[in-house]
């Protein structure tokens, strides 16, 4: 049994065949619309994702599949004291398969050591990791792009506390030749954790976007939370420089992408959505495809 | 592609068709019971209403479809500052058709323009529109009256913010020769947008029920709020006279109906309820039968 | 047509037809997997309960039938004033069975007067019954024990508010040569009332585990509540001798089944966990199981 907790759980070749699984789903959707038939997704939010959540409910449903679950800690069991574990040992006995949401790091792993017979899938734990959001930002690029090698994508924004930011990159680098440019404040510097095994000469860094937009192959936006600076006027001062607009996309090639795995609030200005090059919508959709490929692999691999 | 945003987007003859599809689907509901295999509704309450959510999934789930979505403001991502814009578009990845209710007028109608493949049914923004339950009212007249024109029906209790009233007088306004008895205390009447497109001679308006209750075909009730007037004491003084009990139905005709949107509180007494013409819990029901005919009727649009 | 209400509701001959449909369900689950095709289950919660609820839902769903609902009455209409038989007059109208949970004793049994043609199990109501715990739990006995006469039966812990106790021993009752033990402090002891039923000679009371776990074929554990006691002096002093550990169970029999109805707090060590006598976590299968039969059952008593 196989469970997906973080990003580098799956090697590149899964990763292949998940896309290609991806590609199948695509074409021909109705050859799927009955794989869950009588099975049961166990979607558990122990802090709320809209987004997440229904992805993975709709993922389930065109499967065929149905759901089961909660949307919030406060409606479970957890208020009355119950460990997570317990919780888990219990959903087992009704659900074939987990997704699971809960503010605390290592939550997810915890499940994937207690449950003897149901595939977990971290649907994000703490400020930790987010797999699927990996998932879906690896389909989009390769769906739009073809590859994942040679490529140079600008990562925008809040890089110290973006999770989704840190995944991606630890799993593109594992591809060849990934240039890697981190566009953000200083207060929000990418860890240097994350970029110790990344090559030097393979990331730079910088606080301008505009300069180093016309580098991009893609451009993954994040959100800057006023409440990560130390003062508003430093937040005033520097917030425009991670604003994408249309006047900074005229430096940008006519191929690029713009990532984003929402929700956005003021980072991407409303006037880009209409450009050709914005794909952070096609994005949702491309992950709710990535949910249903990895249901159906983690659900195969069970019952191998 | 067709939206349902307020009655009136409707014609009569497009409601005539609705109508007759609400007979089919009550003379063979296992007709329709896989109309919507495959399809998903996406029931979006940003505020909370059991009664109209449920609704709606029943309809969806009576025909064959699945529901994905969220029953409070507070599970969902607008929580972080998101667009409702922006989660129209992501929502349209996943469903094919979307019910939802909104605290603010006008949401459902922003969303229908931002949408390029989905429908939209407004199941009430703010105070403004409420056009599923319209649908409720009227079929349910037309069951038990077999027309809507040559009518008297009265509306009772607030008709200054009971927005399904001033929906249904619109809808109704529509045919021949309905007349129009507005009963209501000096604080609560119906507002003049709402009489300007009433011919004077079709409309009077009383603060007495009683005086009136011998001419109506209909009787609409509606909960009258302590909160709404400017003392208890006028409250005190005159909720006696909004109150339907046993006593004021001796002087109403044999054949009179009467409907109330629900939820009641005190304004229509229990001992009623077992009375024939009391038929606003069989009004759920036709609101159940009308919503599922809707989502036919929008989808086979929508694939036009 | 018949509701589930309390655990008494169903007579012992009942009760064994609901095991055997058990048994066929567990031996061929796929034979049951359409047998609530186009069929409605309204889960109304209106106090939270994970556990519970996500039981009836997937009992449901594994029989092929879809699910309405609420988990919390905080988005349900009671919030605006409306009756509970008006809420259940209004469900009625759209499913076909109905699970509920209420803070209030005699909730289900309000909601069965009202009803014309659904059938209503009490998930719960207030500290009252609980009658499908009662179920899941005569399920696991049954199914270690082979039989429900000649057994000692221990409960330990708080035995003044455990609705499940109350339940259970009553139910055990009706069969012949039951023993039952009440291990509690003295502030948590079994009310008379539901000792005056027992026979004398067929009781005992105790505030030691360690003295009489040699006697049990089954124990039946619960929470003690810090709040329950007098001071939480008397508390510290107590707690110890009703948690369950690898200790105490050395003077167990080898056949003992230890049952709890979950959540667990610190009652049970974890270390239980893992022997074989600990049967609490297959206990919440039991119950789901035990939910699948019961709605086939008052189904097809509906539609006798």
């Amino acid at each position: 049994m196989k469970h997906l907790i973080e990003p580098l759980d799956f090697t590149i070749e899964e990763y292949e065949k998940l896309f290609s699984l991806v590609d199948d789903i695509i074409a021909k959707p109705e050859e799927f619309s009955h794989f869950c038939d009588n099975k049961l997704l166990a979607s558990l939010f122990f802090e709320p994702s809209t987004r997440t959540r229904l992805s993975f409910e709709t993922a389930m449903e065109r499967l065929g599949g149905k759901v089961i679950g909660f949307s919030d800690a406060g409606v479970s069991s957890s208020t009355k004291g119950e460990t997570l574990a317990d919780t888990i040992r219990v959903i087992e006995n009704y659900a074939d398969i987990c997704a699971m949401r809960h503010p605390k790091e290592g939550a997810a792993l915890l499940a994937s050591k207690v449950v003897k017979n149901m595939p977990i899938i971290n649907a994000g734990d703490g400020g930790h990791e987010h797999p699927t959001q990996t998932l879906a930002d690896l389909i989009t690029i390769r769906h739009y792009k073809g590859r994942f090698d040679n490529l140079t994508i600008g990562f925008c924004g809040d890089l110290k506390f973006g999770r989704t930011i840190h995944s991606l990159a630890r799993a593109l680098n594992r591809y060849k030749n990934v240039k890697f440019i981190f566009i953000s404040p200083e207060e929000l510097k990418m860890p240097e954790v994350f970029k110790q095994n990344i090559k030097k000469e393979n990331y730079k860094e910088t606080d301008s976007l505009v300069d180093v937009i016309g580098d991009l192959d893609i451009l993954y936006m994040s959100r800057v939370q006023k409440e990560r600076f130390v003062s508003s006027d430093e937040y005033e001062r520097l917030k425009d420089f991670f604003i994408l607009d249309r006047e900074k996309l005229k430096h940008a090639k006519d191929d690029m992408i713009i990532l984003h795995p929402l929700p956005r609030v003021n980072e991407i200005a409303p006037e880009v959505d209409s450009d050709e090059r914005a794909v952070y919508f096609q994005q949702t959709k491309f992950g709710m495809f990535g949910r249903m490929a990895l249901i159906i692999t983690l659900l195969e691999a069970k019952n191998d």
